[in-house]
């Protein structure tokens, strides 16, 4: 059988709607971040828009001096699962660190953010007696895949609607578990959710609660514990997940609650059990990071002030963007052929790479570039794109704003 | 709701049975493997043997200094999916690198080799039309879960049977895209699949075959391609999946097979479409370990040899192990308990670290020890670890083969 033909119709489909991928094949430079080298089409320096390495720590100095150390000390890989030899103190201290931040009694790595919900939810949803998850519509991908793989009851509500949660929460038999998922920031549009109202509303009905705060761990709250600090209800939430490989600047990911919680998902997680632990120097970069991020504020509060420096820039252009507030800046294009063709006359004259989103990654026809100002990205980069911009969107009539 | 009670009745029936785990917490020693300090109780200092760093090669020099030379130059993360930003040069030269080693067009790398069984079958099982995977029995908790993931039709065959495939294959219908999922080397027995045999079925069936190396590359074929190079049918494989985690010593897991393909499972898989790119630090120590294995086979020739060094010397002392035709050991103790405390016995007095392997890992019933000697065991590292062995046994009375 000819499994290319196979293969190729449906890349052909893909092609032919104009969400078929290309990567940007970059380059980053250590000490000159956001700027990276370019080997794709395009410019040969360029200037990084869309990155998740929030806040830059991927090229600070004591984490790459920490991983450094830990890759003399003890190598490259750790050289096992974490049951089979793979366990190295690294990683024991870093879910100290991050019980710790989330004032949990304890914390279980994995190899990813992604992994770390696929296999937490599937773990919950398929052990617990009469498990019913209740999802928020907008959920990650990792927490779908997660929620199917446990093959427990799955009930939507309403994005960031604790009414429409108390009212399915209701509807339940009693002997239900009901686990309520959901994120804090949601990362393609930036919003945030009313986590105090979903607590309260979870905690009326006895269900356990478990939040995504990856794309908050290390940018909010006074020591960098995500939405769920800086509102003061990370205590009433039964399960926080978050990664180290966004604004943290590392890879992995990871959960903390009771102590009873993260060794059960220890003893029955597939995704946890049966793969390679991350290396201790990826454990030991992390925990650096995240030390650094408890104690310093700097780098939050230049990454807000450049932020807002860029939500006020494309204001004055009427660029339209959606509003939220975090520190996502999502540019509506709506068409993938349309942000495709944006996204490269932005790469090819005038060295600015953003990344267009399309399906999956969001809904068709709600294709957009996502801007993530950094506090490593200068007035004069934030002009610089503005300018750009206003180029662009003068050039391609593109709708603007009423002013 | 007392959730922690829920997760506590789990915990005790796992614990009663024998079959809770406790982590090993160790620090290893760079220059000094398979030498660890031991956080845990026990010895301070313990030599590990049960480690799948196979070759020690995550303590190699020029594979730790390519990881601190690309975290000088790019950092520590990605910081980004693939897609998003996540693309580093370092990832792409690593994947042409794999291409290269099992002699196909292309590569694709995923966070670990879990991931890159369970993104891979999920999605071939999924979006091929009318798929039915055809799974070896004794397939990897990855493959497993990524054929249940999938939903597509699942047939076992016989373990290492290629008359059961056979007929298992004549059984279905013409329509069906037949996928047959198997392993090379199996690590809890260590027994090595009649490969060619399995390809030659699944042609005659126009089967696509699927083949899981995680255990052999690096370790078996002239340049550490795995079994299917030694065996000469590599091309004859649709899809050869591997680890970066294991004999190359670093983590990562990664595909290769056709350009179409590998395009296939880039634009569709979930696991590796949401999930942020492995650091890029991480990808050039992989790089340099497997362009050093394609060159070098000194590490391989040096851990046969202490491989049937430790088979004999276990023969001579009547200490019963699984035969087979790789580099694993397989002490067979067929006992949970009887197996935590024989491996406790030997981290306490005798500062030999070999982890109990219990069930989920193998079936209940077939508990056991399991050593991996590489080149970096020494001689008296195995004279030692059969004089501690044959002590036990003759203080624990336990069957002894017959002489």
């Amino acid at each position: 059988m000819d499994f290319d033909s196979l293969f190729n119709a449906q890349l052909d489909t893909l092609k032919a709607e104009g969400n078929y991928r290309i990567f940007a094949n970059l380059e980053r430079h250590c000490g000159d971040f956001p700027k990276a080298r370019n080997h794709s089409d395009g410019a040969d320096e360029v200037t990084v828009w869309c990155s998740n390495d929030y806040l830059g720590m991927g090229q600070h100095p004591k984490v790459r001096q920490a991983m450094k150390d830990a890759i003399d000390k003890c190598g490259a890989g750790a050289g096992g699962t974490r049951n089979i030899s793979g366990t190295n103190h690294a990683h024991t201290e870093l879910e100290g660190e991050l019980a710790d931040l989330h004032g949990k009694e304890a914390a279980l790595l994995f190899t990813s953010g992604y992994v770390s919900n696929w296999a937490a939810l599937s773990t919950l949803g398929a052990r617990l007696p009469n498990a019913v998850i209740l999802s928020d519509e907008l959920n990650h991908a990792s927490m779908i895949e997660g929620i199917r793989h446990s093959r427990a009851d799955k009930i939507l509500w309403k994005h960031n609607d604790p009414e429409d949660l108390d009212r399915k929460l209701a509807a339940l038999p009693a002997n239900a578990t009901k686990i309520v998922a959901f994120e804090s920031v949601y990362s393609m549009d930036g919003d945030i959710a009313p986590i105090r109202e979903i607590v309260e509303v979870a905690e009326k009905h006895n269900a356990l609660t478990y939040l995504d705060e990856v794309h908050a761990v290390g940018l909010y709250g006074a020591r960098g514990g995500g939405i769920s600090e800086r509102e003061g209800v990370a205590d009433r939430i039964t399960l926080i997940e978050g990664t180290l490989g966004k604004a943290y600047g590392v890879v992995g990911g990871y959960i903390t609650g009771s102590e009873a919680l993260c060794d059960f998902i220890r003893s029955f997680a597939s995704g946890f059990i049966f793969t390679t632990a991350l290396p201790p120097a990826v454990a030991a970069a992390a925990q650096t990071s995240i030390a650094h991020l408890k104690q310093s504020s700097a780098e939050r509060t230049q990454q807000r002030r450049q932020v807002a420096r860029l939500r006020a820039a494309l204001d004055r252009e009427g660029i339209p963007h959606l509003e939220n507030p975090s520190h996502i800046i999502p540019v509506m294009i709506k068409d993938p052929v349309k942000c495709r063709q944006i996204a490269d006359i932005l790469m090819q004259d005038h060295g600015i790479y953003v990344q267009p989103i399309n399906y999956p990654t969001v809904p068709k026809g709600t294709e957009r570039l996502r801007f993530t100002p950094s506090p490593l990205h200068t007035d004069a980069d934030i002009d610089h794109l503005v300018h750009a911009l206003t180029q662009l969107w003068k050039q391609c009539a593109l709708a603007r704003a009423v002013a």
